[in-house]
């Protein structure tokens, strides 16, 4: 699972396994480029370095975070720049790709949609079996998100199985 | 010159060449996407349409049009996803990127930034020799990117030359 905190100046990205009952995180990190960089070369670095995790740890998902509640144009449009590379990143190899809210992920993480950045990282750590909270933050958020992904999937799951036996008992009757 | 009106569903692209005081439309067009069809896989087709045209035309610039005044948050973030890819198929050739508001490009094509549509059209048929202005809008729009990129292009070289006429007065002096 790779979870992806997408910027123009940091793109946090976390690969988190699931194993059994166990989260273990393979990899975290920012992908850092400057700001006095043209966008458009700061772009390349950004998909260089996803297209690598790609290749290194071929996530059966991508999960992403989507528009935070209360962003700005500008800084949507910027953030979007950088979703957009990374979208097609996982486009260019079939790898599915789901959007979280920065509340989804909360809830997911902490079951509280309006936990606190604090609270989110301690969570992160502690379903990490991790020391401390991993530095730097747009990291954490990344692992944050792939949590969030593997946290919700069961739910699904358990969403469709329940609507399945609905529909088989709809149908016997 | 590649231009480029970046968008999800409709991108538009125009390549337009300068023949001494002659421009000359090569190619224009639109990149449509369906909305049935995951963000992912639509970013994938545009990229892969917009990586033909740099091959087979091999821009100097990508003109690029910019934010509009007045967009909201969520249609920044997606105009941002697609603009991403485009600039990520210069960034990757060294192509310099030109960003443009559509105001700036009214301004450069018909001498107003607050020339409606029909105008623009109206001015990049003419300016092009062409009978009727291009269809659709997106190929209108990204002609119009292009035209303003090199309309734009000898003004700055002019102000550039008069930079340097004043720096060598002042020194001189």
């Amino acid at each position: 699972m790779l979870g992806i905190d997408p910027g123009t100046a940091n793109t946090g990205y976390g690969v988190v396994q699931n194993e059994g009952s166990r989260l273990i995180a393979l990899d975290g990190g920012v992908i850092a480029t400057k700001s006095d960089v043209e966008p458009e070369i700061r772009l390349v670095t950004i998909f260089d370095r996803l297209v690598e995790l790609f290749d290194e740890y071929r996530p059966e998902v991508l999960a992403i975070e989507d528009l935070y509640f209360g962003a700005n144009v500008r800084s949507a449009f910027a953030v979007g720049q950088s979703r957009g590379v990374a979208l097609l990143a996982a486009g260019q190899r079939g790898t599915p790709c789901h959007s979280y809210t920065p509340q989804q992920i909360k809830s997911a993480v902490c079951g509280s949609g309006n936990a606190d950045k604090d609270q989110v990282q301690r969570m992160v750590a502690q379903l990490l079996g991790l020391d401390s909270p991993p530095k730097p933050d747009h990291a954490a958020d990344a692992l944050a998100v792939a949590i969030c992904e593997i946290n919700r999937a069961p739910y699904a799951q358990a969403v469709n199985r329940g609507l399945a036996a609905a529909i088989a008992k709809a149908t016997a009757a």
